[in-house]
């Protein structure tokens, strides 16, 4: 090829190259490409620097610079007193075709991605909606001590606290004693803050319980209705998750589900989410003395008990099983908030050491300057102020919910729990399509989850709607149960 | 029983409560552990409150507090017009005795955890001594920008921004914009910021990548020798690990071993961890055409190129094959700190949708603020600037360490890469016990990996040293370097 032929070949793939890349990556990308897609040939020897400088009206310095680089690559190579080939072996095969602008034949997503890819995938748990009336889980977060959190962090995040800067083990020690120190007082949780350990997320406190105490194939019994986040993420870790109907003492397995007793068993025993029944002293025991016998382990998701309206807490499982078989999960994306991803688990005395192992291993730890704000957030008492004065906001608002739509449904609905938490339950007293209201109130600007999502076998689920209110100041809700009203009534009358 | 008996059993059962709680808790536990260690049995009836609280000395409030809780929580019954009972329908089991006192036989770590959980805990890659001369993979945080990153968060802690304390779907669009610049220009990664997907830390990115690209069982290649964590994370997610081993152009399948391909290719082709080899380009162009024919993907970790001390930055593999099937994998973890905890996947586009939703559903994101603060961080031109500083102490350590080492003990080893990263790898040239090297070593106060944890066949390893420096000031490297001459001397006079 002789060089106006390569100059024609390399200007043309230099006018493609995005303009603000320096001129010297541009020629490197444009000869690149040049050879990627057959335009100069394998053994072609390329004009000497000065002479292609000259064709392209740019410095000898840019081209030496791209025939550098591409040397140092293996495009080229230089033959001594011979001058610049492009490599001889060089096997393009598809990238040169592929760099030729011809695309790929589009692969469907279930060639693309593994079986429980395609699964994963699939999933609607979390709505791409997450905020206005009544998007649940979600709390509200302007209200939020932000003055003090900044305070906080920017003490930790000081040259003399360098080494909070580094990967951790285990979570940072304050904040485990100031977690041991709240759970003994308000949880009649009793610990040594080394069985507490801190993840990203109770979906990865879960995900480290599936795999250090389950194989693939192992059966976890869950809640039925229950938090489909828990079931995405143990059916993601290989496990069947297998749904126990709830009665009005929570989760109630029969005894010939005894006989095929599972590994480990997901409840929320103070507050079940969604329906927000108290699993019963009877059932707690039964379950203990079920999980002693078959070995099984129980997951305590304490979920909600910081903000209860009315009626006393009821003390903890994990404080019932003295050094059994329960693991207790709790997180901070409610009462402090989401994004701050920080929950943690409190584990019996025997699994501490593989816990810790597995959890490094598995997500490497680190965040230990969040870490350290918070322990001294809960230490300096921000966090149960800020409890406290979230609890009397949340309350006017679940109050405020109540009246208006049980004022204007309350012959069609019953309320399910509703002491604690941050949603209301309603079942529907007909036989009506939920995932069809949530729709329609979806199209109106009023987000809702159908209760039928909280079930693994919707054919057998009770129609309901799941209301949070955290985030939906008092003067939204009003109009928000209007639309709300009018989609029921709709669908009441047979619309 | 009488009152007095019944006042006995409690008095003893409130001694051993922790003094910090309340009177009202702590009669609580102690009547509660009465109940279900069987000091007062199902179906007694307690005395009035008032009764009760004249023999224990208590007010009658606390008493009255105490009973309700129980009755609340379903240990006590009110009978009308008969006063209060222990359930008649207790069934105690376990939960009595394990109050009583007699802990559970201990059970041994095999028959608590899992297969995978047990295998898990056994791993030992990421050392307990996580700093010091010469801990690999520990950046130095001394030198960190304190002032500016606490600006940085500070500025997107407000009330204004409260929308940032919210979860997230798909991270911080300012950060992905940021970072697909950033790629584009210095990485010749060309991707549009919906490709770019943010994680807490790379483990938590391969395991999306191994748990939406591959089932149970399927096989993934790794470079032999290579890094233990992506290992320990893709057998978590049920993967076979195959070793490949490498030659001087890095990983080196035969044409037998594409017989049987693999599902996922885990190369770091810019600087492969830890031997420094750059992957060659003939090969570079193999792999992306096997992977093409064979439906393999390819996930390119990216380590350590920020951090090149001499030569050249080789092109992104990612850039090479577009639309194809590379997965571009990157992290701040060495050039930011570690407990910041964010990793970064470029993925093709066809792998977009369902990505975000697998990581969404898996793991729920969170964390805007810090990748808020990152992303003005990278716009204001602090990280280039930080890297830069960086590069000059890290290469002034590298060299000091090398100076030292090679002064002492040159003709015993040889060095392998070291153009880039924060360590230097050297092999043995004589047979000696790398781990036992490392276990003197560590007796004497220096930390360093032997070069055997990263082979999956360590029986086919070749013996070295992964010598971390960057966390190291210079006058610290010439004693530890002494230490380490006299064990590996020891060592090769057969010590």
């Amino acid at each position: 090829m002789d060089v106006g032929l390569i100059g024609d070949v390399v200007l043309q793939n230099l006018r493609v190259q995005t303009p603000s890349l320096s001129l010297r990556v541009r020629l490197y990308l444009a000869l690149r490409q040049a050879i990627l897609d057959g335009g100069i040939r394998p053994g072609t020897r390329l004009p000497p620097s000065r002479r292609l400088a000259q064709e392209l009206a740019l410095g000898r310095n840019t081209v030496l610079k791209a025939y550098d680089q591409l040397m140092i690559e293996g495009y080229l190579e230089g033959r001594v007193g011979d001058g610049t080939y492009v490599c001889e072996t060089l096997a393009l095969g598809s990238v040169g075709s592929a760099r030729g602008g011809k695309p790929a034949p589009a692969e469907r997503p279930a060639e693309l991605l593994s079986r429980r890819g395609t699964e994963l995938s699939r999933l609607t748990g979390s709505s791409r909606v997450q905020h206005g009336a009544f998007m649940p889980g979600i709390p509200d977060v302007e209200h939020f001590p932000f003055q003090v959190w900044r305070r906080l962090l920017g003490k930790y995040i000081q040259p003399r606290q360098s080494h909070l800067l580094q990967y951790a083990v285990g979570g940072y020690g304050p904040l485990r004693a100031a977690l041991a120190e709240y759970l003994r007082s308000s949880r009649m949780v009793s610990c040594d803050p080394r069985q507490i350990l801190i993840f990203n997320g109770t979906h990865q406190a879960l995900d480290l319980c599936a795999r250090m105490l389950c194989d693939t194939g192992d059966r976890v019994w869950m809640e039925e209705p229950g938090y489909w986040g828990v079931r995405n993420v143990l059916r993601a870790a290989g496990l069947e998750t297998v749904p126990i109907p709830l009665d009005d003492k929570g989760i109630a397995p029969t005894p010939d589900d005894w006989l095929d007793p599972p590994k480990l068993v997901f409840v929320s025993p103070s507050s079940q989410y969604p329906t927000g029944t108290v699993l019963a002293l009877e059932r707690r025991l039964e379950l203990l003395e079920q999980a002693r016998r078959h070995k099984a382990w129980i997951i305590e998701d304490d979920y909600d008990n910081e903000l209860r309206y009315h009626g006393n807490p009821v003390a903890s499982m994990f404080g019932l099983a003295n050094a059994g078989r329960v693991i207790y999960l709790g997180t901070f994306s409610k009462v402090m908030f989401p994004g701050l991803r920080i929950a943690y688990l409190v584990v019996p005395p025997q699994l501490v050491d593989g816990f810790v192992v597995g959890n490094t291993e598995l997500y490497r730890e680190g965040r230990l300057t969040d870490q350290a704000a918070l322990a001294e957030f809960i230490a300096e008492g921000h966090f149960s102020t800020h409890i406290k004065r979230m609890r009397g906001i949340y309350r006017e608002r679940r109050d405020t919910l109540q009246d208006a739509l049980e004022g204007r449904l309350g012959g069609a609905i019953s309320r399910s729990g509703g002491h604690a938490g941050i949603h209301l339950l309603y079942h529907f007293n007909a036989a009506v399509d939920d995932a069809r209201i949530a729709e329609q109130t979806l199209a109106r600007g009023v987000v809702l989850r159908p209760l039928s999502v909280y079930y693994q076998r919707p054919e057998l689920a009770r129609p309901g709607i799941n209301l949070g209110y955290a985030s939906v100041p008092v003067p939204r809700i009003g109009p928000a149960v209007e639309v709300l009203t009018r989609v029921v009534e709709g669908q009441l009358k047979g619309g």
